[in-house]
């Protein structure tokens, strides 16, 4: 598929990933016989099902001065962030989290203080979702990692990126554009007034999973879903070539909070289309079950656009419904090095 | 129990895993009612119980320069390690490895092709010990960063390390020392007969988890064990504070490897004793239990001393059963620092 040798700057994250798959799936230790997996690598978490009930399991790392900065987070907000970004995993499931394990790598000279409200920042969201924290790893290492996995449980019906169907509509929770307007407050040292900085700051450092809404877009029919962290273009990208479809979004449909509005007027679409981080879910499903949804739901669920048969491309129109032409893809690790 | 601030190097890796146990604990989120956990934090591996049958889940984290050298071990051997010693954790319960998930952090300049041979070593253990990966993550980052987690399942006789009991005996299976043996020869370039120097590159990169062993300790009466990762003594000593007793090692007992005693003649007890990373199981039990699992395994096992009441001391006997000085102790992250 690829020419070896290549450096990983070379493929990106996403060809990477497509190698590690093809691989795994060759070898056949991504599907054991007898071992009841029900999704593999590829999705946002695996299932597998044991004593007949579907569990679930994600693990996703966070890297000083890859993923945060200790100069903008707090040790507080960057224990809740670790454990929510898993915990968006398992809801982008439709399923609830129940166990972590959480391995921490740690310079030599970090306070004991900076740790312990690191675990205050985890039990505070841990509690939030009824998750117990119950193992781990602590290493000394140059820069500050934490790893955690969290295994969940689920229905029978299971949401998953390879269920999207042409003709289905595209929903998403929330607002969007949210965490990356934050980012750019945060590194740009740019000054709001108190409500719009709050929202910015808790909007990128403090998300909140979706668990309880993905749980209901289970129950209710739902069955194509992501949870939005490398950004909207980026992840329903991810929808459409697992499902083998493409997807129109209308741009001017996509919720972008009036205070994300009015601090970013010109850029606010942008952060909206490939900020990422806003651990919203996207979705997909005939337009009768997205409206159910939406009569059930407390959080706003807006319709964006439509899945179409013409496979794996992501079309974005303007207001007009012409065709917007678009390079910003979304975050992909490895890639953005070329354009460094 | 400590007073704050104080930087991690002051108080240590164990130090910094009790205060943290102890704030999981008391803010409740290491135990949730209703999550029927079984064993939380402060083992080899965490347990709880999902539809009547207990599961494990275990992780550890490997870093670049602080567990192992690209110098010396081959990506396909770091895979194969990596995986090692989560399954080893597993083992150390009695229980079976079933799913893991793995998280990789690797700088952009890595070739697509080592990353290739990463996944063969994992995809090499994982097949001999019929375990699927199944998900992950994989992310930029400065340094190599390996954290898989893999959760199994266990019968209800599960080990732990705080099941030994005064009059217990305490045996080890293989041989001890091997690995640390292995690292010196890589570290100072020391040259051996191939024999000898395969011997010592496989124990210390490529060690062989006793995960059969541990099934049969479970199924045959022994209730007490834990895996030897950071060394014999500091390993003996977590299970002595966990069982809130002592222990008398007959030091001249310790099985050593014929080729390490003819490599390392003047060094092999201090290497058995403290060198970690054997992924070799402990454990005690009543000598009659002992005995049958010695008749039971095919992989040696060597009775090496005994559980006392005198609690959480480990005490070291000579040849002749005088007690031995000992300073070093085993392996512990932060806490080296201070001897730098």
């Amino acid at each position: 598929m690829y020419n070896l040798p290549m450096k990983l700057w070379q493929i990106g994250e996403f060809g990477l990933i497509e190698i590690i798959t093809e691989f795994l799936n060759k070898s056949g230790v991504s599907n054991t016989p007898g071992h009841d997996i029900l999704i593999g690598v590829g999705d946002d978490a695996a299932a597998w099902r044991s004593q007949g009930l579907p569990q679930l399991g994600t693990t996703d790392i966070l890297v000083q001065d890859v993923h945060f900065s200790l100069d903008f987070i707090t040790w507080w907000e960057l224990g809740w962030k670790a454990l929510a970004v898993n915990i968006s995993d398992i809801a982008a499931m439709g399923g609830m989290p129940k166990h972590a394990l959480v391995s921490l790598g740690l310079p030599s000279d970090t306070e004991v203080e900076q740790v312990v409200e690191l675990y205050q920042g985890m039990a505070e969201i841990a509690k939030k979702f009824d998750l117990s924290i119950i193992g781990g790893d602590v290493i000394k290492a140059p820069l500050v990692i934490i790893s955690p996995s969290v295994v969940g449980i689920a229905g029978n019906d299971i949401l998953t990126r390879s269920a999207a169907l042409p003709a289905d509509l595209i929903a998403v929770t929330g607002y969007l554009g949210s965490s990356a307007a934050g980012l750019r407050m945060l590194q740009a040292g740019l000054e709001f007034d108190k409500e719009t900085a709050d929202y910015l700051r808790q909007a990128h450092l403090c998300p909140l999973p979706r668990v309880g809404e993905g749980e209901l877009l289970a129950q209710h029919g739902v069955r194509a879903a992501i949870d939005l962290s490398d950004g909207l273009v980026a992840d329903l990208a991810k929808i459409c070539q697992a499902s083998k479809v493409g997807a129109r979004v209308m741009t001017n449909k996509v919720p972008i909070h009036p205070l994300v509005q009015a601090a970013f007027e010109q850029d606010c679409l942008r952060l909206a289309l490939s900020g990422g981080e806003d651990y919203e879910l996207l979705f997909t499903a005939r337009s009768d079950v997205i409206e159910r949804t939406q009569s059930l739901m407390s959080s706003p669920v807006t319709i964006i656009g439509e899945i179409v048969a013409e496979p794996e491309r992501v079309t974005l129109l303007d207001e007009e419904g012409k065709v917007m032409e678009w390079e910003g893809g979304g975050w992909e690790h490895f890639r953005d090095e070329r354009f460094a």
